[in-house]
């Protein structure tokens, strides 16, 4: 029996996840290089294997060593390098395939000093997100350190890396499609103008949104999405997939019942779910709320949602009718607002034929 | 040499802390039952020892385990009981003396029916907060659990439980004061209205910016603040503290710089610090950025603040003459907007005087 909160997953929910992206990819004859941020853990990662996936993603050192450890070896870090960490990165190339991804001469300076092993070596660009990367249309600054790349020994020059990022504020699919398009003309753009120097130039492209809403991936060389493993609430508002495709959902126990205010108290807080919200009408979200059978949970109505959250406390707010069916003591499923935020604080998965998934800590 | 984001705790601070809400419970005749939440670690735990600390707060059965196991044998766990952990209560209260928080009828009976061992029972009194509890003046309410926790063998009353977290949205110093004051005046009413069936009714009362704020505990048999230990941006925000006062604070490498932006990519994300937030002006900010000098920091000078978190970026804005001082490699340290959920991410401190200290996991 369940009595704390507890990180289900669904497990033919999840392969049905990646056997949609899977053949997504290899139907549009791209490399199909999933982001293993979300889940963070080797028993989800093998089940990436059955759809032939040999080639991952990660956003840390420590996460390239943790699946390096669990048999993979081909790992692009998808975070601007820290060249304090030369040595970590070091190590990890001389044991399997490591890419990185670069923005500055200094990175590449210093890396290609301390570096003794090749890594792949990516430019992060920028067609719109703002966040980190060399913008795509600057292509004096991108010449710059392709000419700091080509002096480099260790430091091999594969081609640029994009996260369009901004696909999550867009507001309809037709602006996530939009996104990647206009993301798709500046990289192919900067590709050509670069094509006499560097004709074996790659485009890795990412973003759960617009690789789950389109499927052209033409002029691509690979897709990186992550969040499409487990989907979440926001993907769900984004129009990303339905919310039967989420895969997990925390069971969380219900500790008291305001009437007065039409509130319902779990356990089941920022521990558990972290912050992450969307905005409806003028109400902050933090989760939508479904029934909860045993390990199973039933998304076919949704009976309200987490209007706060501190600590350890979830505050639920629900109509009258479906406030009186539940009574304290009871079980509730939660479908996340961030699923990799709330993967990273659980530290566990206990999947709905009750067995427990354990992940990098 | 830190490399990797790193949750450095300033011992000398946090015990200067500790004593200085020590000596405000002592010099006003309270029982100090600081809350454990903040920390959750038992070498931190430990250093309260010398402060005389015998009994302890915190909010999860877990957590109270955690502590049980490393000595502590007098713990309240302030968090509405979940009657489907009875058992893990049971157990906790055959070993150590256990006080749990109602707010019902329900939990009273179901755990009444199913606990062999005492435990100590508070009423959740809500003051005005309006998260958890039974309005301090809802008589009718208190006197129908009252009379319920009568006919019980293990429950045994003890009085009234409150924390003012409305104090987290005053807007100064003196509504803070005027909160505390108010919830006073209604618990001590309660208490009185209550005196002749329960003539020894016992007031616990919590929350750091109140405790911090005013040393006036007149009416309260015990106070069980936690943030104090650690303090943080928040508490600085409310006047709870000075940001000298703070005692942890993330160093975090540059792995990037935008000029156009002015703005620095620091590896320190969602999964480092959580997601608490506040605004200044239109502009959210989750943490302010100082100058870190190996494993110590100084607070004599804003540099920036975060004013963006993804999963591991985080976005420093910072004017230019600062901006033009760091470089892509060094370390930054960021005072966290909300220190709990920071600590309850990272698992482990490493002290100024370079001690790496455990938590709970």
């Amino acid at each position: 029996m369940l009595t704390q909160p507890t990180l289900l997953l669904d497990k033919a929910k999840c392969l049905a996840n990646i056997e949609h992206m899977a053949s997504k990819a290899k139907n549009a004859n791209v490399l199909f290089r999933p982001h293993f941020k979300t889940h963070q853990s080797a028993e989800v990662g093998s089940w990436f294997r059955e759809f032939n996936v040999e080639c991952i993603t990660v956003s840390s050192i420590k996460m390239a060593a943790y699946f390096a450890q669990n048999g993979w070896n081909d790992i692009t870090i998808a975070f601007p390098a820290n060249i304090r960490e030369w040595s970590s990165i070091n190590e990890l190339a001389s044991k399997i395939n490591i890419n990185i991804v670069i923005e500055s001469t200094e990175t590449i300076k210093a890396l290609e000093q301390n570096l003794t092993n090749p890594v792949g070596t990516y430019i992060k660009t920028d067609t719109g997100y703002g966040r980190t990367g060399i913008n795509a249309e600057d292509y004096a600054s991108m010449q710059a350190l392709l000419k700091e790349l080509k002096t480099c020994k260790n430091l091999i020059f594969i081609g640029f890396l994009c996260h369009a990022g901004h696909t999550y504020n867009a507001n309809s699919k037709e602006e996530i499609i939009k996104i990647m398009e206009s993301s798709r003309q500046q990289l192919l753009a900067l590709k050509t103008f670069m094509a006499n120097d560097f004709p074996l130039i790659q485009i890795s492209y990412g973003d759960t949104p617009s690789c789950s809403l389109s499927d052209n991936y033409e002029g691509f060389d690979e897709i990186r999405p992550g969040n499409f493993t487990f989907y979440d609430n926001m993907q769900a508002k984004l129009g990303s997939c339905n919310i039967d495709n989420i895969a997990v959902a925390m069971a969380c126990p219900v500790v008291a019942k305001h009437q007065e205010r039409g509130e319902i108290v779990i356990h089941g807080g920022a521990v558990h779910f972290s912050k992450d919200q969307y905005v409806i009408g003028e109400q902050a979200q933090f989760g939508t709320v479904v029934t909860l059978n045993e390990y199973t949970w039933d998304t076919s109505e949704q009976l309200g949602y987490i209007a706060k959250l501190s600590q350890e406390h979830g505050i639920i707010k629900m109509d009258k009718q479906n406030f009186n069916k539940v009574k304290i003591g009871d079980m509730l499923a939660v479908l996340p607002v961030h699923s990799c935020l709330t993967a990273n604080l659980m530290k566990e998965y206990t999947t709905t034929d009750e067995q427990v998934i354990k992940m990098l800590i």
